[in-house]
């Protein structure tokens, strides 16, 4: 029986991008099911994802699997022959563990109270954005991806952010400093035709971004 | 040459915790240094955890690995002989790691909010947190441990907390209502022999958690 594989996901969701990248360099044929998050949630993703009732969900052969990095890591172990993303050895493994998580804890954290808040009152919160923005870059150092010479797991948990970083500047006023993390992102658009095909456009980010601040009251 | 392992923590720590519980489960040795957190953190954790200077790190031939969730993972990949933690089918280990990050998401967090929180201001928090252990204990369902028959991940990532539920009460003047979890946490005291070495007192943590909140003028 061929696999039946589905994601439930909503077009601009970073988490959800990272999903549809994976699939995609692992060569899996899925179906994609948008969900409308601003009027009504699915029935199928209450069902799905009953805990916390969020995009995206991975649905194989009817079996739900929740939480982007977590979804990844059962990707790359299930379709395990085509496009590793986890590196083999433990440390590593450890590493891009580790620094997944950050994007997560250190980059999305920071920067979704800069974008959904209040305008001026992130002072800190954009220079810890810029400065674990360097932590990043300091572990990407001289390579051309995070693990080393291939696409990995921690380009895919960063790389759907990168078109969202010009929002983060549009609303905060400020500069983000990160020069390698930029020439690391245009490598991937270019190299990696799952990531140029599922990136956001800034545009499109912005746009959406605006809409929430109104919807929530900030602008 | 024979592994040299040493973990930097702090006696009561649930991530700490986790980290010893693991290697004593796989029967590794270790050094275990205790970071004086409350004065001062020492050369070595700065060195070791640059990036968020936190116990516990696992320094294993030298090289550190953070994170206590990622941390029993490595151990797991490292050790993969004795008691294995991780389930080894992927949509189980999915779950596992599921429930495992909802331990931190959702039981850790909310409850820090209630016991570092000020008195009176919790009452969303103490109902999500009432709900969430619901939640786990829908999971654990009639099974002996989360993963079935044995203990393993997602119980090495809870059972550091049963011994702070006492305090999580006291705190915020309520009771937790989770029978499966007392009944499941009592199982783990009495058949898991590094469960019943490593776990704190309740007296131990209640005094933590008063020096805490005094400390940081809550109480």
């Amino acid at each position: 029986m061929a696999d039946e594989v589905a994601v439930l996901g909503f077009n601009l969701s970073m988490f959800d991008i990272r999903v549809r990248i994976a699939l995609t360099e692992k060569g899996v044929k899925y179906e994609y099911k948008e969900e409308d998050l601003v009027n009504t949630k699915s029935a199928l993703l209450l069902q799905m994802n009953p805990i916390h009732k969020k995009v995206p969900v991975l649905i194989h052969n009817g079996k739900p699997i929740c939480e982007s990095l977590i979804i990844v890591e059962y990707i790359d172990e299930v379709w395990k022959e085509k496009a590793p993303l986890l590196p083999t050895d433990p440390y590593q493994r450890a590493q891009a563990r580790f620094w997944a998580k950050f994007v997560d804890d250190k980059v999305h954290e920071v920067a979704k109270r800069i974008w959904t808040g209040k305008v001026g009152e992130h002072e800190a919160d954009k220079k810890e954005l810029i400065e674990n923005l360097k932590h990043l870059e300091d572990f990407l150092g001289d390579k051309s991806y995070f693990g080393g010479d291939k696409f990995g797991f921690v380009d895919i948990a960063l790389i759907p952010f990168y078109k969202w970083f010009s929002s983060y500047e549009k609303v905060g006023n400020f500069k983000l400093d990160c020069p390698k993390i930029i020439l690391w992102g245009e490598r991937c658009l270019k190299n990696v035709e799952s990531v140029s095909k599922f990136l956001s456009h800034e545009k499109d980010v912005y746009e959406f971004v605006q809409m929430y601040r109104k919807m929530t009251g900030m602008d």
